[in-house]
Formats: structure tokens, C-alpha cells, sequence
């Protein structure tokens, strides 16, 4: 079986690249931070997912970065981490707060020490804690401290190809988890034991976990963007959007498809092809060079001219990579042109006040249309 | 089969139990903020568990509460929500930050102009978002915020014998993951497979989820204090560190155990024994009135008498409850006397250069010896 996973060259030449634009943001230090359900940053940079704890990755102007992690993942964080200096911090400790008496950690003066700097940048600005925000200001009342987000999305968005390699094989195992729901799936079961079928498959054939919770929403609960699966009993005649998605060496690819068990009117029908439709039109127009707001506009005008405008919530199509849904959005507002090698998942979520669906698989921006990472069962079908 | 649920009057008194302490702490109004990964005020407010996006709770001094979301979470927190009032904030987006076009979302000052406040009192002060303290900090110049964590904790650290019955029945269904793995792991298998057979398990038997990123570490990876499965496969003679746990309505149990394939030498032995002999202690000292640090005292000391002293790294117990591992923590600088109805996880790491195990079961605190919540294959046994 081939194995995934990303070079310690590619790994060392990120940090590199992160370097390479900190001038230009007049950055002397940046602190990449990471949990466990937004791990991307410090994954990125040192191959380490953080879990009960959360993490950092600490880059000067120039010289060796540092991974930073709590009291307690030392000996997890040394065999995964690409980064060799790996220190332990209090603040990144598990909100439970354990006081671990005897242990003799650094505080940031003392892991600073021998580091001068004037300007941090912090990449993972929205979810950075204010905590650990506070103690930074306070042990360095002379420092200024920046958004750094957009630097590293300038790094990652387009993908080299071993990423888009993890990327093919996250989505190959999402078909996976997929078939076998398709195959499964009975009236009766509940949305967690469908949601399970799925995510059990991904693990058995390779994914290192799910990218994401997976989830499977049937009936007045299929018209939710975002969910989690229930107890609720699927039943005869109704919609079911499920979600499975694979990760693979950090990256996480999606299928979402409305599965429809034992009877489809025709007007649901049309609801779902038309879904179905812009899904297929957003992999036409997603081609190097064409601004992303355009794409958006196009797709949007058409689900309006199917008639089914109201039932637009967002999308067409978000990155992917680190994180199933990673900037950059495809949305009306995008200033963005697409590039090569930047990777989405196109994903078309539609709803009404009794029912939703979500036509979802991965993409390839290239010269012509868009590589399509999964195509399974991208039809209405009855089962 | 029994609904393990918290009933809608219990939610409404955990909300009057947070207002009656908020004059002590002179608060206006508290923020209970939770992400994916970090749940439990959210959930224990609002019974809402957020997926990409994240979440709070507001509480004014008298009157009814609101839950906060992010704009793609609307559906599905009225599907899941105890509050009634629910508004939608940019501040709670995932961190792919789409911009929603055309969204018409209130801000913190829409949100909040017929409340006022001098004092906020922030609960998940540890993971609270430094951009949205800016936000928040900004729009109201005038208003101080404080840590609140110790009030939510106040409220939530003795449990309901609703809370009660969801944590036993989480350590039963985590045993049923524990009893999946012991009948089917096999040398040859990798950790993730192993990992997902009691995920699998506990799913299909009722748990609404995995209690945490449940793991398997195979001889070299076993002295991992936290860790994630890895595509190892595990051999033959090897220590292996499983940790299972599942979640029923919110609250999160966990089984951890070594186990032995094909081969247990005697030294190996005696550390596994002193560890459990060390757990069994455990439950024998946790009860009500007497001291925390005492507790870890008297287990640290056994454990260094039977010459493992530096093989300690934290504990021996933690509490458990909306997260698998919360506050309190029971160590040598506890401070805190044990109460009836407290929930630990006895949690016995031992590790050293070449391997570790955990033996880690779920205690509630009475009068007597603490109630077991599981206890399945305590022993060490050569499978």
C-alpha cells in the first residue's frame, strides 16, 4: 500500500517560505496556534495535531522554528513533530488547568530570553485566547502583535503534489466511507449508526481519522448546513444529506450526497438535480485565472434561474487542504483570481423549511475544468 | 431502551444556578464561550455542541438567556438548542471566515443594545478568543471582563442524578468499546484499526459520539501520555495503551488499559500491577470531606514506595463530566476537599523511556469508597 505523507524537506522548506515573507510584514517572530478541532497551522508546519492540550509553532526572522506544546504531550508531540526544539508551556495546557506541582516548565520570558523581537505575528488570529494574548503583552509591553493569517494562506493555498496526492487519497477513502453507507443504509437505523457505518470504513482502509464529524441528517433534520448526527430513526420516504470525509496525513476531503430511501417526488426531484447541476456547472467554471467572485455569480444566477434562490445559504465551494473548510471561501464577494493547484471543496448546500441536501466533492483548479477528487453516486437515485 | 437525557427544567435551573452566584462576583452579564473541540459550557447551558463554527452563551443578571452561533449553524442549533432566543454573530464563523454576502447579522452592539452592562464575566477564559475580546472590549469601552470560569465550575462540579445516569451509562457503553477491542485486536492490525473498533462499538451501541479522539499506542508510542492512533501496526509481545471512551447526552466516560499480546516479562509485570494496585487506591481514598491533596499524596507516595516515583507525571484522578477531562484535577496541590457527587476518572499514567499504560475508570464520590463506574479487564492479562 502506498504511503502518504509529506517529506521532512517539504516540511523544512514551509517554514522557509513562512520566512521568506515576514519582511514584507515587517514580522522579527510569528506564533502559529492550533487546537484540536483547528489544527491546520501547527499541522502544517510541524506535522503535530494537538489533542486535549493545544499548540504553537514559534518562527524568527531566520535560524530553527520551535514547536510548543503542554505539560503533557511531550513524549506524543517528539514522535510526531518535524520540528526537533520542542518546548513546554502552561498556557498550553488542557482547560481543565492542572496545576502540575514539581514540574518546572519555561515561561515566555524564559523561552524568549535570547529571542529580540518588536512585532509578533499570530496566524490563527480568530481563535487565538486572549489568555495567552494577555500573557504575551505582559511579559513584552513593548512589542506589537499582528494578525499574521493571511501570511501563512498565502504560503498553503496552492497545494505541491504530495499534498494534492494526500488530498486524492483523502477523497478516494471518503468514497469509501460513502459506498459503504449506500450499501448499508436502512430504514430504522438511527442518523448515528449511518453516520458510524461510514466512518468505520474510512478508518479500516487507511484514513488516519475523519476530517471532520461526520454526520448523517434524515427528514426535518436534512435542511441543517452544518450538524451533527442524532438517535432520530431514519425512516421510508425521506431525505437523508449525509457528510463523510477522510483525513489523510492532515488532509481532509468531503463527499456530501442526499440519499433518498424508498420514494422521490418529482418535485424534490427537481430540487435535488438542480443541486445537482450547479454542482457539475461549479466544476466547469473553476479553471486558473477566472475570478473566484465570478464563479460564485454564475452559479448563484443559475440556481436562481432554476427557481430556487431562497434556498441559498452560501458557496459555492470553500477551500480545502488542512481543514475540510479552509480559507479561501468561493462566495459573490470573492476578490480573488483562481490559480493552479489551489484545491476546493465544491459544495452546494440548498434548503427549504422542510427539507436540504448537499452536493459535495473535491477540486482541482487546473487550465481547463476543475480535477474532480469523487464522483460516486453524484445522482438522484432511489435506493 | 432507555433515553439518557437532561430535562428541559434541569437546563432552565442550571441557568438560575449561574444568575444566583453572579452578583457574589459583581458580574452584569457572563459569556459561556465553547468550540468543537472544547464544549462543555455550551452544552451544559444550552445542551448546543458546535461543529466548525463556534458558540456562547449569554446570561443576563435576571431574565432568560441567549445562545450565540455562527451563520451556518441556525437549523441545526433550533434542532438541538434548551434557549429559546437564539442570535447568529460573524464574531462565531468558522476560521475559514467566509464573508456571507448579503447576510444581514447583528453585531455585539445590535446584539446587545437593550442590556446594559458594566461588568462581563467571561467562562472559557483559557480558549476565549482574543479578536473577540477586541471586538467586544471595543464596542464597549466603558464595561470590564473578568474570568468566570470559577463560577460555571462552581455550578457544574457535583453532578444531578440525571448527569449521574448519563455518566454511568457513557462508562458502560466505553467498557463495550473496551470489551470490541480485547475480542478482536491481533498483532498485525494498526493502531487506527484497533482505535476503531471500539469507536465503531460504542457507536452502534448507543454513544452519541467518541468522548475525545479515542487512542491506541503500541510499544514504542505506549509511554504517550495523550496521543493520537497511528498506522503502526502492533506486534507480538508489545504493551499496548487503549483508551476508549464514549459520550451519552454531553457526558463523556473513559476506559483506559494495557494490553498485552502473547507475552508479559516479569518486570513489565510488576510496573503494570503497581499502577492498578495504585488505581484501586484510588477509588478506596476518593470520598467525600476528605482533602484532594491528601488523596494524591497518599497514591503518589504508594507509588513511589513500590519504586515508580519517576515514573509519575500527573494525577492520580481528574474530573470528568461535559468534558472527559475537567476540572478539577486531584494533585498534590489541591486545595479543595472531596463532595458527594463529584465525578473523577481515576487516572493512573505511569511511564517510563521505553513504555507506559494507563489504567484510567470514571469514580462518582459518596460516603463509602467511590462508585465504579466500570472496571472490565482490570487485571493484567496476556491476550
Amino acid at each position: 500500500m502506498k504511503s502518504y505523507t509529506i517529506s521532512d524537506d517539504e516540511f523544512r522548506a514551509r517554514v522557509r517560505n513562512v520566512q521568506a515573507l515576514m519582511p514584507e510584514m515587517n514580522l522579527d517572530i510569528l506564533l502559529a496556534f492550533s487546537t484540536e478541532s483547528e489544527p491546520a497551522y501547527v499541522r502544517y508546519l510541524a506535522d503535530y495535531w494537538p489533542s486535549f492540550e493545544t499548540a504553537a509553532v514559534l518562527i524568527p526572522a531566520s535560524g530553527d522554528p520551535w514547536l510548543l506544546i503542554g505539560p503533557e504531550s511531550l513524549t506524543y508531540a517528539r514522535s510526531r513533530s518535524r520540528i526537533a526544539s520542542i518546548a513546554q508551556l502552561r498556557d498550553f495546557r488542557e482547560s481543565s488547568q492542572p496545576a502540575y506541582p514539581g514540574s518546572n516548565l519555561p515561561d515566555w520570558a524564559a523561552l524568549l530570553r535570547d529571542t529580540s523581537f518588536e512585532t509578533c505575528g499570530i496566524a490563527g488570529w480568530q481563535m487565538f485566547p486572549q489568555a495567552i494574548y494577555s500573557d504575551l503583552a505582559t511579559t513584552f509591553p513593548g512589542a506589537s502583535w499582528t494578525n499574521a493569517d493571511d501570511l501563512l494562506r498565502r504560503v498553503m493555498i496552492r497545494k505541491s503534489p504530495a499534498e494534492l496526492d494526500c488530498l486524492r487519497q483523502a477523497a478516494k477513502l471518503s468514497e469509501a466511507g460513502l459506498k459503504a453507507i449506500v450499501e448499508k443504509i436502512k430504514p430504522g437505523m438511527t442518523e448515528i449508526q449511518v453516520a458510524a457505518i461510514g466512518a468505520a470504513a474510512m478508518l479500516d482502509k487507511g484514513a488516519e481519522s475523519t476530517g471532520y464529524p461526520v454526520w448523517c441528517c434524515s427528514g426535518p433534520n436534512s435542511n441543517q448546513a452544518i450538524s451533527r448526527p442524532t438517535h432520530r430513526r431514519i425512516g421510508t420516504g425521506e431525505v437523508v444529506q449525509v457528510c463523510v470525509g477522510a483525513k489523510v496525513a492532515g488532509y481532509s476531503a468531503s463527499i456530501g450526497r442526499p440519499l433518498l430511501l424508498g420514494n422521490c417526488p418529482p418535485d424534490v426531484r427537481s430540487f435535488l438535480e438542480a443541486g445537482r447541476n450547479a454542482e457539475n456547472l461549479t466544476f466547469e467554471l473553476l479553471r486558473a485565472g477566472t475570478p473566484a467572485g465570478k464563479v460564485a455569480q454564475q452559479v448563484h444566477d443559475f440556481i436562481r434561474q432554476e427557481g430556487y434562490g431562497d434556498t441559498l445559504l452560501y458557496g459555492p465551494a470553500h477551500g480545502c487542504g488542512q481543514m475540510e473548510c479552509e480559507y479561501p471561501f468561493v462566495e459573490t464577494s470573492s476578490t480573488f483570481a483562481l490559480e493552479k493547484d489551489m484545491t476546493f471543496m465544491v459544495d452546494i448546500f440548498l434548503a427549504n423549511k422542510e427539507m436540504g441536501f448537499r452536493w459535495e466533492d473535491g477540486a482541482i483548479v487546473g487550465e481547463g475544468s476543475a480535477e474532480q477528487l469523487s464522483s460516486f453516486n453524484r445522482e438522484v437515485v432511489v435506493l
